[in-house]
């Protein structure tokens, strides 16, 4: 069998989130995925993702694979599958990878971006793309407070609680923000994240940047590990997964 | 009677263009803005545009007018008429004008622009906004050509044969093209434009990034004046009103 991995970028608007939901008409990425790859390679196919995403998130890269018996050559793969999927799922790329690769498992790095739109009024071309803050927001403060998250943390006190998750660790490699006109762009960088963690910290980074928050309170959140002491879970279509990094490719 | 001018954007994609279609039930964003202001203002009102768009055209900066009673204060226009607008309608701004100002007749200028996405596959993030080209374009050759539109010319022949127009001329004060990443960006400002000219004028700068023109055919269309011989009119998707431009304003 071939194991091919695929990149992909997909507005998640019209989407219940990146995964199969079993028993149900609900229309998600994957179930797209696996329908447009099942008539390409006439036999059934399972897809496997670096990770869900939820309902009105959004992917630039998001990444998975799969097994096929198809002798499609793989440069033609994304032609071919974007020719059977919806115009709001575009495969970028295919290659042909080892047995041993999983998306998930195999991911070393994950790169998701959250997106602020700080102006009176939200553009209609960011409706479905950015939060709107329509209040003023001081971005060297969210900046300066973003480096509290760098390194390995104990997370939990930015995690959804409704998760089956028993370590909490995460490394931040990177976490920045930028001012781009209306935008402001959250950028972090991790090892992995838990459930909801990008738009809690997005959460808590915009409460500093409205001066609710002490600049110096993510350092103090993190060693509390409170979930109702973090800022609020920012709404899911500001949210981008951005990139997914792999050893050896 | 006040008479109200207003700045406002909006996304094209769901809408049958602009402008009223009298006795049908299209959703069209003249529409939208004499309901809402009708609400707001408890009277009817008739919204004049600084043109038209077409079915799927965008707008960043369309101007329109209107005439109230109502004694609402022009700075809380815009949070009260979008509070009644569909979200991809969106009024930025609103101002007291005097009695003779009409958001057509009194434009002197107008801005547009022409979005290309050129690249071998389209972003999802940009398929209502741009008009795909996979193959590769000189970008260069369509700036240069570009200039030959400059001036005051006949645009006969980059006009929809389907026009009530007896005056051709008009005057185009400045038409580039701009590269960011897999955008290809071709901006006209003029004095006006006849019925689809913008599409027209990047459908012939298309073929001419794609050598199928040589860089100074613009120059030999503008003289003939022969619809047939100039490019496609490029889709709807890829247009935008950029802006509108009045004296003492």
């Amino acid at each position: 069998m071939r194991n091919i991995m695929m990149t992909l970028a997909y507005d998640g608007t019209f989407y219940h989130g990146f995964q199969k939901q079993k028993g149900t008409a609900l229309k998600t990425v994957q179930q797209e995925l696996e329908t447009a790859l099942g008539i390409l390679s006439a036999e059934e196919v399972t897809v496997y993702g670096s990770g869900r995403t939820d309902a009105g998130v959004h992917a630039e890269g998001q990444v998975i694979n799969f097994h096929t018996t198809s002798r499609i050559p793989v440069e033609r793969f994304p032609l071919a599958v974007n020719s059977l999927l919806p115009r709001d799922i575009v495969v970028s790329e295919a290659r042909d990878v080892t047995e041993d690769f999983h998306a998930r498992y195999s991911a070393k790095r994950k790169t998701y971006r959250y997106t602020i739109y700080n102006a009176p009024y939200l553009s209609p071309f960011w409706r479905h793309y950015a939060y709107h803050v329509p209040v003023s927001l001081d971005a060297g403060r969210m900046e300066t407070a973003a480096a509290s998250f760098l390194g390995a943390h104990d997370f939990r006190g930015f995690c959804a609680k409704d998760t089956a998750v028993t370590d909490f660790t995460r490394t931040i490699y990177s976490c920045s923000v930028e001012k781009h006109g209306p935008l402001l762009i959250i950028s972090v960088e991790g090892d992995g994240f838990l459930y909801n963690m990008v738009r809690i910290m997005a959460g808590t980074l915009l409460e500093i940047g409205q001066n609710k928050r002490e600049i110096d309170n993510i350092a103090f959140l993190l060693k509390k590990g409170d979930r109702k002491q973090a800022g609020m879970t920012l709404p899911p279509q500001g949210l981008c997964l951005y990139s997914v990094g792999y050893p050896d490719l």
